[in-house]
């Protein structure tokens, strides 16, 4: 059975450990706080819906033109989480008396978390409590969480609904939210019997969250029950003694989706009137099995390495927004880090794992970046472009949230990293018919910036001041990721007009070009920017330049000890990193992992042994990349270096921020090592390769891949074996060798 | 006479108009504000004291390392200029009720203001009013307002000291503070007889201004005489009839200066008994004629320019701080814009024109800099280099505070426009001995930064990422005007080493080194550095390119009424100015005036050429140096065009801004344009030579120079006169010939 455990409670992670035992559904998303609390400590006690968000000033020392004035923020909502037990009136909190047989685990095979411990009281009788808890991965309102108490005495529960909730900030970390903590209020708290509802709305958005909450009680002895409004928070009281079973089943809604969220609840709690707990966990078990049964990635021959795995799948498919309203955010729903936001994460790291298990839900993000095009094309104008749609670095609602625009606004790679998105996700479906409805016009906007903002100088294509992804050179000339990503983006619009011209979607693409303003000439010029592209290339050391200055720099001075600390951006200026060739993060690495067509394998190899060298890793974004590039560079324990970099870094908080959410990116990285890396895929020209390699420890490992409906399992052993599930025979090359499966 | 005057009131402008009617000496400075108050609309009734600051906190949206967490303001302190006053009963205050024979003049040839006006009540009967004001030039603590009534009636004066002021703010511009306003208490305020005391603190800086107000009353007619506490004021409320004239002597003082600045002021009030207003006027006047007497600078055939330039001198010497506590705020003490932060205006602008005419008053504001050494050894470090000093780009105390680092702290080259401004000193005085004591250690020090952020690649010596004096263009390499300057910076750490040596100070140069612990490869390091420094050059045009890239980016779309909107730094994002070829300001063009030797002349004009067309002078620090430069060029039309931009931009707002303090920078250029510009004035390797050319319009014009104790006076007119005034005999060097005065 694949799980997350515990035998023993921590109290100094308890925080990290509330993210690694978050539960969602990738709309709603709770971590996993003890319902009990803590005696002591901090915890951040959250409770999400992915999309909604709260407005807050954003302050500059300096103000400049464009810079945002406000931004968006995911409010923490309702605590539900809370069920305090008392045992003949003490407190059944860890710590706070004593305990033993502590136990936690969260089965990756139901959603089901649970945690045990045998508590005793003062007068040494012993206590059982059991606390059970699942998100619906069916129904995204549902969440119900369950404690089983064997007391010979009396019990006690009070089950708590609170609407004073606060988010968490930290002054010192750029990377956490700085003030502005309490986002929402209530508006409306209210019982009836055994149930409660409360609904909080966004301060100034007026995003309504509404939950509704009802208590199921199974006990064979009498039970007392009362429910009780206190200010802004509801609680339900019960009493009993022996053994006593207390249901919360939750549900949560919005405005931004439905109409009346409380009326919506009242409707919706209804329908669950004939579920039971055992049903949901059945339920579940049945839709992990299905997906697992396909799709899985599976290592053979190292235990520890597959759980971290399979955890890493568990967590990613919970974070992911399954509508046009909402987006992966860097935390996923398991924290507060990033205030939530949505980047180019999305894109570049967790669409690339999507396409090959869940089609559908890599569309649902694709909507998101449709819906919010408006957002990017007012953006564009602010920023000075004469026409196109630039998006926003950070954000939920689709405005820019970042408030440094030297590594925020400035990588307008971003525009080219979504359009990548929407070209793998075509020639990984043949959905021309999305393309059509939205992808297009996407594709025009975003690569409507290029044309912009580069020049034509002397017979090349360049695009001056803008940052690359790794964010410890920030505002530079010929990015060589940037652009080569706008050279394939540019690339990609013009064979897409041609591909509509003679498709049977020809005559509604006509009326897109019409709709669009778009002409033959905006075209042709496009054609020739992608063409004439500069990629600035260093002759003698035969690799591609980061930029055009970056190798003129002098290196970081690594071997001097004023120069050790790390993160470099919490110790040292701006300035002072960005005069120096030093990388947080892949950059030119990135663009020949995305686009590995556009150099030769020799030149790749060589860049990735230069700029190895002076990368940080700073990032939680980059160990992945590195690993899958050492893999292609044929640096096989290298590479396996980088993938348990990847692995271990939420599982034991290497970046020591994982308090604040799992880092999804990285948890994506860490899959598509699997896939891109050790499977060694590439999608080119819409044709797909693999070029497979086993890592010494294991025994084999499988992933699947869906290819234009037709589903694939890889498995790689001491052999290589494809099977193909359903669909349509597919084309591959493996190992640089043509083969129909 | 020369003054300046108005014959109507415009209650449009008043805020203008208080700027340019500002009285100051260099420690204190008064807006010129009307005493009676407005009936309606804005007023900044500022006074302050030169060095005084209070620390708020700097609130950045994304916190950075090294960011700068407060910084200093200049706080306002006390209203001590209002006077209140009420013919029966009626507040005789402009356009409240009829008024006529409006009269305003501000006397350059005795720095005393006067305001009359005729008063009409309702019953018909007239009124005369005057106000008249001065600040001591001799006397830096004392101001005395006068107003002089003559009334048929009942007359009654209101004199108010009100420690209850706050700074001016307007969010939305960021040459303006924002926010933080309430930046002082009030600590005590008395009465005793017709005197009024009343002291503030800065609220963290716990800085203590003091004013010690005591009146004076002229009346044959009897008077009632009260003073009164309300609050946070004072009030002497004094009641006559017929012909009243009540004087204001007001005494400041801080604790940056003096141990207790209230005592301070009780005794030095009593210093003042024998005083009367008309021996000021005597004084003040004397003081002014043994300046202009040998070093003014004069227009004849052009009286409206000659006014304007007495006006400018007049006021850059009213706002030149005159002790090591103080500097020259970029609005001198005339406004609030900026923050009354000193800039490298002092070193680049103001202190050349200083050093012709009052060596001594430039050598204080070097002493200032010297001051604040160890704050920006501090910043150095903060700024992750090994060692040297990095003097912030804008303070009052010493901090950073500069909250938008592109345009701030990186523009490194401060540090070598305050080894120019010392060499400037050196090179104009032969004072070897302040070298000594003071330049040297801050010329090390600065010039220890290229050691440490440059480095050689290629045998050439590189600085990586800084801005240069053009905000438009910003975090670049090898940028000109820093390059050149920091070459000239290092030469003469060297060269100064070599003449200490053979001076007669070898034996304390000796300990000054040790104690700097520098030593000869140090030096010679900086040799090597300063002979190859690279500087940008773009060989088919024939001249320096303002850093690596600047010229390969697009030029601005001037033509494109998109981008015609005016400052750019208002209406366009900085990442869309900074990818353009567009200057805020002179840039190469400023480094060719301050160090011509290191280009040909044809490339100075070939510069000049290029670069003046896409200059929107969105600065004001910047069309003097063109007029200058046009000069330089030949281009004598231009050059006089240029000139009159800089002398209008006050004296007719041209750029809108006037009211929150005048540009003096812009006025210092104004006055350089006679110097450097028409007498075509330069230093080089300490010998020193004019190009005099004659504007077509005028008859001739007036210069001083001080140079190594001797003035010289230089008339240009059809023909040029240089007269030695005193001192030994002097070498210069006249249109090319060498010659002896």
């Amino acid at each position: 059975m694949s799980k997350l455990e515990r035998i023993e409670y921590r109290p100094e992670i308890q925080q990290v450990e509330e993210s690694l035992y978050t539960l969602g559904n990738g709309y709603l998303g709770i971590r996993g706080c003890f319902e009990e609390g803590y005696p002591s400590g901090d915890t951040i006690r959250g409770c999400y819906i992915n999309g909604t968000y709260e407005r807050v000033p954003m302050m500059h020392a300096e103000m400049a033109y464009g810079f945002p004035t406000v931004q968006d923020k995911q409010p923490r909502v309702m605590d539900i989480q809370t069920i305090n037990v008392y045992l003949d009136g003490e407190p059944a909190r860890l710590l706070e008396g004593h305990y033993e047989a502590y136990h936690r685990m969260l089965a990756f095979e139901t959603g089901e978390s649970v945690r045990r411990y045998r508590y005793i009281t003062c007068t040494g009788t012993v206590g059982k409590v059991c606390f059970r808890r699942l998100v619906s991965q069916l129904d995204r309102h549902l969440a119900v969480f369950r404690v089983e108490i064997d007391y010979d005495g009396q019990i006690e529960v009070r089950s708590l609904v609170d609407g004073n909730v606060e988010n968490y900030s930290n002054r010192n970390d750029p990377r956490t939210g700085q003030g502005h903590t309490k986002l929402t209020s209530v508006i409306s708290v209210g019982i009836d019997r055994e149930t409660i509802s409360l609904a909080l709305k966004t301060q100034s958005t007026e995003i309504e969250v509404a939950a509704l909450v009802e208590h199921r009680i199974f006990s064979e002895a009498q039970t007392f029950v009362k429910s009780e409004v206190k200010g802004t928070l509801a609680e339900t009281h019960i009493v009993g003694r022996g053994c006593l079973t207390v249901e919360k089943w939750c549900v949560l809604s919005d405005s931004l989706r439905v109409e009346n969220p409380q009326l919506f609840n009242r409707e919706h709690i209804k329908s669950l009137a004939e579920k039971t707990y055992e049903m949901l966990i059945k339920e579940q078990q049945a839709y992990y099995q299905d997906i697992r049964a396909t799709l899985g990635i599976e290592v053979r021959g190292d235990e520890t390495v597959n759980q971290a795995l399979q955890f890493m799948q568990f967590q990613l498919m919970q974070s992911v927004g399954r509508d046009a309203y909402s987006n992966v955010s860097a935390k996923g729903l398991s924290g507060e880090g990033y205030e939530g936001h949505y980047f180019w994460d999305t894109e570049i790291y967790i669409l690339p794992v999507l396409i090959h298990t869940q089609p559908e839900r890599a569309k649902a993000l694709l909507d998101y970046r449709h819906r919010i095009l408006p957002y990017a094309k007012e953006r564009a104008l602010k920023l000075g472009h004469r026409k196109g749609a630039k998006y926003a670095w950070r954000t939920i609602s689709g405005i820019e949230c970042s408030g440094y625009f030297p590594a925020g606004t400035a990588q307008y790679h971003i525009n080219a990293d979504i359009a990548y998105a929407f070209l793998l996700y075509y020639q990984m479906t043949d959905d021309l018919k999305y393309m059509l409805d939205k992808g297009f016009e996407v594709l025009l906007e975003t690569a409507r910036i290029w044309m912009d903002m580069g020049h034509f100088k002397e017979g090349v294509f360049m695009i001056q001041d803008v940052t690359g992804p790794d964010e410890y050179t920030a505002v530079v000339n010929n990015n060589y990721y940037t652009n080569v990503m706008a050279k394939y983006h540019l690339e990609w619009v013009v064979k897409l007009d041609d591909i509509f011209q003679n498709s049977s979607y020809s005559g509604a693409y006509k009326s897109l070009r019409d709709a669009l303003l778009m002409d033959d000439s905006e075209l042709s010029l496009m054609k020739i920017a992608s063409e004439t592209m500069f990629l600035p290339y260093d002759e003698k050391r035969q690799f591609y330049a980061q930029d055009d200055s970056f190798l003129s720099k002098p290196v970081w001075p690594f071997e001097n000890p004023m120069y050790q600390r790390r993160p470099l951006l919490l110790h040292y200026h701006p300035l002072c990193i960005y005069r120096h060739q030093v990388l947080k993060q892949a950059d030119t690495i990135l663009a020949h992992m995305l686009l590995e067509q556009y150099a030769e394998p020799p030149e790749i190899c060589n860049a990735f042994d230069y700029y190895e060298q002076i990368t940080t890793h700073d990032s939680s974004l980059s160990s992945c990349i590195y690993g899958i590039m050492a893999s292609r560079c044929g640096m096989s324990e290298k590479a396996y270096r980088y993938f348990m970099e990847s692995v271990k870094l939420d599982l034991e908080n290497t970046h020591g921020n994982t308090k604040d959410g799992l880092h999804m990116a990285n948890i994506a990285g860490a899959l598509m090592s699997i896939i891109y890396g050790f499977g060694g895929f590439r999608v080119i020209e819409g044709k797909i390769s693999l070029r497979p390699q086993l890592p010494e420890k294991w025994d084999s490992y499988v992933f699947s891949l869906i290819y234009k409906k037709s589903i694939l399992k890889v498995e790689v052993g001491e052999s290589v074996f494809i099977r193909r599930l359903s669909g349509e025979p597919v084309d591959l090359i493996l190992d640089g060798q043509k083969m129909t499966i």
